[in-house]
């Protein structure tokens, strides 16, 4: 390592920024609103200070877990993003190389700029995000071709009905290159997809597509639908209250993501650690309670574990890594949180993943 | 929508500050003393966070509902403001075309510079906000004259038995031009109405005015009186402490609104959302119970109904909107507001009214 | 009143730095240690919101009350402080006066730089600050001196067994003018009055001198002597503690302050406010309690009492008047601070001072 | 004293600051990760606010104490620090003999740079700190070799597994030069002690040498080995979590540090402050509990005694005021905390040690 290399998430985001036009920095660093969740997230994370355990014994810890029943080197996945190849030519290839690489999955968006298909093929434990379109048989169709392809689980997410209002994107009137375009979609469709492409002063055409794109109205029995069609393990991602959770575990979902989207839905929304601990314990170990949304070091990710938390998803910080320089960047930024995690579980005397869930937490001043 | 065009009520606001004469922004946007309720009313808005659901079948949420028996595009009055043609000549003539055009009751004040006639043609459903005057007579044949108007309800104000001392209008020895008058005052009266126009060197004329005008003692027997008087549906304005709440139901009032009155009147006051909870139990459902003080996005709407109120009333940023660009101006902002809230519930999986009252919140830190 | 009246205490402490050397600034303004308690003393004091009360039927408060059986025509006092021909030649004549004019108490100090006699002549009602002297027989003395003159109470300032750390005193090596004496000291005593008065680098020569001249080690029983010696009421100031108000109570105190002396003695002890509900409490009605550090409005004393305080004493706000323009300048101090309140009360819809302390009140986060 | 003589801590600090080449200062007042535990000590600090007691009748408080059986001058002892002839040639001699002068323990490390056979001759009481090291044989021996020189106790540090991730130190490429080496580790070992000298570009040679030098999976049976090894007293340093400080009195320790090694570990840990508490409760007097991370003032030391703790240790404080005058510097660090305490016990109304940890405390709002 030279002196220059990144040593924190936060030095790649400088980097990543320092090489991106700003409507990219904007539309991947922003939130919704005026950004309050977005903000509110950091600053939940901060808050929780953790109490380490000594003398534990603990030589090397191991980081490593089950994910939804596979091994993960890292109580870790890579987050569901659209559009990966905005950051860099790679796009996804390069993100999913750096989840193989890391030994930890990789979830591919339904809006992913590269096939599920391809991204199988670099290795990765593959999971599949499906966004819930509107066009006939179009989600079928793509849990068809998610499990054809082999990918280990289904990520429904249910917090973007309509997207969040991106201020940032709307003042910038982001619109998608021509080069980059939802891999998934382009085969017909209800020709909806064009619309990401189309410049349209004072909007959004991302938010214009996703409002023609997504089916209004998603309810529990599409996703009793879903149960019924797939054997797949099912996550459902974007929840914050515990009642949608436990009828979330009724319909037989393995795993809930509790998570405000990064704070690029609902501002306003709390903060996900905020509310994991009562999701949690109104689970009572009915499914896996992953959290996402300001995750940026490995202290977080034991302030999510010792919240009561299975596992974490990490979004933004792996496009950093992305822009800044591809797959070794992305890599660089899964391999920092795995040094950072495995440092902290040292410090905190934890062997294992369950003992980092059984550390005790309090609520501290923010300096 | 073009790239300058507003895309929240804070960018309207800017507007409106780059248009309007320093001492004419200071009267609408300041508030009383050290402005510490001033500031206190966006703070515990901010720390009011959400927990939105999910799947819950909401194609297109519907925001409209029922306030004071009527029904209301949103859950959403136009605060009453005196003197609106401070910022525009057109006054609540424009405010009243822009919340009839947005489907929500327009609050007339006592105040107003336009009568209640003119606005009761606009076609906007509207309330007349009563001060209650010291000259005799005046407040008998103001509620005939609202009732005769057609207006659809009373709203007593209650925390003005003399202005809050707002120190910006004293150190502009704020004055009214003579152009701009409290139009429902011109017919005689107590020969008071010049107060507000005659300049006095480090003094607020209208805080003269008032202190001439209004009638000091206000008590219990009067709201009796007019409970009597009139079958009209009777609001109670300015109240934060759930005992008044309690008494006021039993004297007959329809609904009170839990407000500070923008922070215009007690510095130290506590924010209206503070309040709302406690007033809400103790009123068990005898009285509605609206907020203002500090209303500025859809998210906001939804803390206010998720913290237990059934609606809001919005202040300032219609007179922001009013004075960037009359009724049009006016309108943007309602607009913007209702777009915001559909969206809010939409996020937050709402499909009406009801349901946002269901939203469970959580206090977080603020960033 | 012109453009460039004061309209707040701020105000009048601007004029006040304006006018003053540094040094004396620093000495008025200042704190102990790192001034953490002079900050909290604000900062808790914002964070106390008042819910008012409407329909009350004040047509104009009443903000008299009674002080230790007097009438005072605010629950207020003018705070002892030493030295006060520092900032005005005419030192406590001037404030005493402005405090006879506004109708409160007058609490002379036993470091007064004019005697208490002359203070008595002003026709304020005075009371008498006692710290007790090492030298034999000088506490007797004071207190037949303070009888004699006609002082209706004493007041035994408990929290200076030796003066804080005033780093700014200290940073400034302040020493008293010649012309600036201890009025009540000059006649002999111990011979360490000219310790005031004796610059040495690095030092402060007040603090020198009151390490000098006080009393080691003042117990529970100097104050039973004390009670058993005077029949003028007694106040004890500088408490935070509820088990010495208990206990203070037990020995026949009248009243008791809550202070931390203006956050000018232990730095890190609590802000007044935080202390009096737990204080009031534990009195049960035994002695009255007032608070004093960080009044600097209407809605302080309006908190305070809501807090369960019966009245306040102000400090540095009447030195300022003082400074900026002599006995008017405090007389504005005094006026501004009974405008406030009067004010307040109305806003709050508070008849009396018994109705003050009935409000309710809520924690607020500070914005 | 003169005009330049620093009156606080603060005020040693920037002179150190001054004086010291980046690097260094940094590896001094730096902490680990985002520093978020380094600030969160301070701020914890600061919002415990005491309640003072009075007329306690305390002509001098005594704040004398025991610790581990001992007398010493103050609740205080010098916090274990490696290699402080980095600060000042003469290094842990002179803060030694600052310690020795000021009558309070000083804690040798296991990686200071002076022999503790060389620090005991200054006559200071002197605990020796132990960390574990891999080399067989070099933990007996060092236990030995403090028998043998006459230290009065051991502590063992129990946070360092690892090094925390100090980025400043990654950043400066750090290294220990080679005229400062870890005087206990000369004469052969395992031959790691040259990593700390060895620069390598973006990597802090201390924190490899620590990774190469200490026992990885250091567990409670090492403590029962040592308790059984040695008759002097065990001071387990770096708890927070109860259970721990529990099992260690059960293992026989009679003191635990509640630490997190001044936010130099586990970043996110939470502040010392914070844990004391719950570690007092639990233990009952099992073990004295002492604090340290973050004293820097008398104030302080009240802090944490009013919250339970038996005594404090101070680290950065005194390499400051080594670093700016060598002992002189250390000493005069030491006699400003002893001032500071003594004058914080005489206002609190504290005669002794005792007396300090009967007041209570309130969590008050920072300003
Ligand atoms: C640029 C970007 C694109 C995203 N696209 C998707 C997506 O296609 N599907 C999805 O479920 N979530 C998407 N998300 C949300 C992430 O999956 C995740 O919830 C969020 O980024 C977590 O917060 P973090 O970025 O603070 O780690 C996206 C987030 C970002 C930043
Ligand atoms: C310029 C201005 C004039 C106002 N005039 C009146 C009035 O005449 N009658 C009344 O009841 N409230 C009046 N109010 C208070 C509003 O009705 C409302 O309580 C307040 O503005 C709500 O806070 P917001 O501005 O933060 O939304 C006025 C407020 C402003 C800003
Ligand atoms: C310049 C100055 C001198 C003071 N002298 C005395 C004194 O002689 N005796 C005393 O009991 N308190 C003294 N005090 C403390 C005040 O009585 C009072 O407790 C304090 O000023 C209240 O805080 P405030 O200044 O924030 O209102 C003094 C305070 C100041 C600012
Ligand atoms: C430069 C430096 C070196 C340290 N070396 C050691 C050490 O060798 N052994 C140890 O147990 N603690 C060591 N510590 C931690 C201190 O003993 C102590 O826990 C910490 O400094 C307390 O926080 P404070 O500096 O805020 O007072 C060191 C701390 C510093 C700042």
């Amino acid at each position: 390592m030279t002196r220059d290399d990144p040593l924190t998430v936060a030095d790649v985001a400088r980097l990543a920024q320092a090489r991106l036009p700003k409507e990219l920095w904007d539309y991947v660093a922003g939130g919704s609103g005026a950004e309050t969740t977005l903000a509110a997230n950091r600053a939940a994370l901060d808050e929780v200070a953790v109490l380490p355990r000594v003398l534990a014994g603990v030589a090397a810890p191991d980081p490593g877990t089950r994910l939804l029943g596979s091994a993960s080197s890292l109580p870790l996945a890579v987050a569901p993003m659209a559009y990966q190849r905005l950051l860099h030519p790679d796009g996804e290839l390069a993100t999913a190389e750096a989840a193989e690489a890391a030994g930890v999955p990789f979830v591919v968006s339904t809006l992913a700029s590269v096939t599920v298909e391809e991204v199988v093929k670099t290795g990765a434990t593959t999971w599949f995000q499906l966004y819930w379109l509107r066009a006939p048989g179009v989600v079928e169709d793509l849990v068809a071709r998610a499990e054809d392809a082999g990918c280990e689980a289904l990520v429904v997410t249910v917090d973007v009905p309509v997207m969040g209002r991106r201020l940032r994107d709307v003042r910038n009137s982001f619109v998608l290159p021509d080069d980059v375009v939802a891999a998934h979609l382009t085969g017909g469709g209800d020709g909806t997809a064009s619309r990401a492409h189309a410049r349209e002063a004072g909007t959004s055409a991302i938010a214009a597509h996703t409002a023609a794109a997504f089916a209004p109205g998603l309810g529990w029995s599409d996703l009793e639908w879903l149960r019924d069609r797939t054997s797949l393990p099912l996550v459902l991602k974007g929840i914050l209250d515990p009642r949608d959770a436990v009828r979330a575990a009724g319909c037989g979902v393995d795993a809930v993501v509790v998570s405000n989207h990064g704070g690029r839905q609902l501002d306003g929304a709390a903060p996900s650690i905020a509310a994991v601990p009562s999701v949690v314990a109104a689970l009572a170990g009915q499914a896996a309670v992953y959290l996402d949304s300001g995750i940026r070091t490995g202290t977080d990710i034991l302030r999510a574990l010792a919240s009561g938390a299975d596992g974490v998803l990490v979004g933004r910080p792996v496009l950093y890594g992305l822009a800044a320089d591809g797959a070794p960047g992305a890599g660089r930024v899964l391999s920092l949180l795995a040094e950072e995690f495995r440092d902290a579980m040292t410090l905190a005397g934890c062997a294992d993943v369950a003992a980092v869930r059984e550390l005790s937490t309090v609520r501290t001043v923010r300096a």
